[in-house]
């Protein structure tokens, strides 16, 4: 299959989504700037991406699950708008522009992000999904597991000990902790989203919760890798930020052929998870080792 | 009835369930001591007790509603952690002690505040609920007005024009627009959610809601005139900080006296609405007075 037309294809229909859902702005209308400035600033849209091409698996129409799937990237977008902040990682440039509070501020980035995080809630709670036959029961459990998968027992959890890591030893421990819950956790989430709202049953959601734990885990390892390898004008951010605040990452624990490798075997890992699935996961089968060849 | 009596009964009700969900601390635990620093820094836990009062109006049982009602805190205290941030209100003193930030630092301040935002939305979405025989659907729509009434469309809309008014010149229409996004909507939205899980019917909902949003300004409306006439001692956050930062405010507007008349005009809408109620809704009416005659 063409991966990069079916992703492509893919980030439209969440694009177009995401447009229309925020096509009406509010006042204040600098607020309503600061989120759509973050939220349209050229994001690969992977997470929700992922959540559709899981539905899809699954046997299900990915235009049934936009506003679960969506849901996903205001929640990616407000950890970067606050990740980024001065008091955090003090980042002033993302996706190739500046960061949000260079832009409207510190105040307006903070509420930016409080504006996305809670709009993501509604989003999943939209009434509109009622026409796919969705079950009431399966949005409330999609509910519980981005909110767990987002919180102190996922990102927001990873992001504070990512905080409180840096410039402490390198600790193979406490790395994995951070890895599994500042990134993993939240893509995991993304992938389970799928059997969730299909109604899959038990084996097929382990499964897919194996498959997205380990590129997630796959995602965040190249992420550190190319913050070692990539250019600025590559990544969009500035590279060579995590080694300058120490932070704890891969290569530092483990250098950065070992790194490379743990990823590799990690991407075999989900592929393999995938072995229930007929050519309908082919998409998921591809975005692994999309993830691991990305350079951006 | 004796008012006093009832809110501490129910205060302790919400304390003892938010002290058990919170029992387990998880890593990273200074993350987790930011987070209860704030929320058992002695909030007075309005909104929780009006979900509580309001259900108990339309015949149910409150504790079967814990969890959307404690929710209702999480949220608040996160609004209390952002806006006395550095970028924000830069507040010091806060229920009498230093705010969050000053124990914690601003990244912990950030996160603690996007920890409970998220974690609110985990609680309303609790399985235990289930034991109260409350519709999934009912719960899906505490999720859907409680994310409307706290986002852009509510507090962070509210929040986010009050920055943006500072040293403007005093105008009613912006004032008010302010006053029912930054406070009224999460009130009304607490209030609200008693008949949603209660499944009452339409006309009950809507006396609810009225009453709800009148309460929601009378609330800040006195918030206003404390914080003119108030002590800092009196009530645990800096007075005279309004007019110092120079909010729009109902005292800046319409001067002490007549800001005193509009919160007692409201308090009397609200009560009326409460006709189609029996002396179930007693604690409702008592409540709206209370909300009056407090001093801090």
């Amino acid at each position: 299959m063409d991966i990069k037309a079916y992703l492509n294809e893919k980030r439209d229909l969440v694009d177009s989504y995401l447009r229309i859902y925020f096509s009406d702005p509010s006042k204040p209308f600098l607020l309503h700037e600061s989120v759509t400035y973050s939220l349209f600033a050229g994001g690969k849209r992977v997470r929700p991406i992922l959540a559709l091409a899981s539905y899809e698996a699954c046997g299900g129409d990915p235009v049934n699950i936009l506003p679960q799937a969506c849901a996903l990237e205001l929640i990616h977008t407000y950890s970067l708008i606050h990740d980024d902040l001065p008091a955090m990682d003090n980042d002033s440039l993302r996706r190739g522009k500046p960061t949000n509070h260079k832009v409207f501020g510190e105040a307006m980035a903070i509420l930016a992000g409080d504006a996305l995080l809670t709009e993501a809630f509604s989003m999943i709670s939209s009434i509109q999904t009622l026409d796919g036959g969705i079950k009431d029961s399966s949005i409330l459990e999609v509910v519980r597991r981005v909110s767990f998968a987002s919180g102190v027992h996922g990102m927001v959890g990873g992001q504070g000990q990512d905080m409180l890591s840096e410039n402490s030893i390198p600790d193979a421990e406490t790395l994995e902790f951070i890895h599994l819950r500042k990134t993993a956790a939240l893509i995991k989430a993304s992938v389970i989203i799928g059997p969730v709202l299909a109604g899959s049953e038990r084996s097929i959601l382990d499964a897919l919760s194996s498959y997205g734990e380990y590129i997630g885990l796959v995602f965040q390892i190249v992420d550190d890798i190319l913050d070692v390898e990539g250019t600025t004008a590559q990544l969009g951010k500035t590279a060579g930020a995590d080694s300058k605040s120490r932070k704890l990452t891969y290569p530092a624990v483990y250098g950065l052929e070992k790194a490379r490798q743990k990823a590799e075997d990690l991407v075999s890992k989900a592929i393999h998870c995938l072995r229930p699935f007929s050519s309908d996961a082919d998409p998921l089968r591809e975005i692994a080792l999309y993830l691991l060849r990305r350079r951006a």
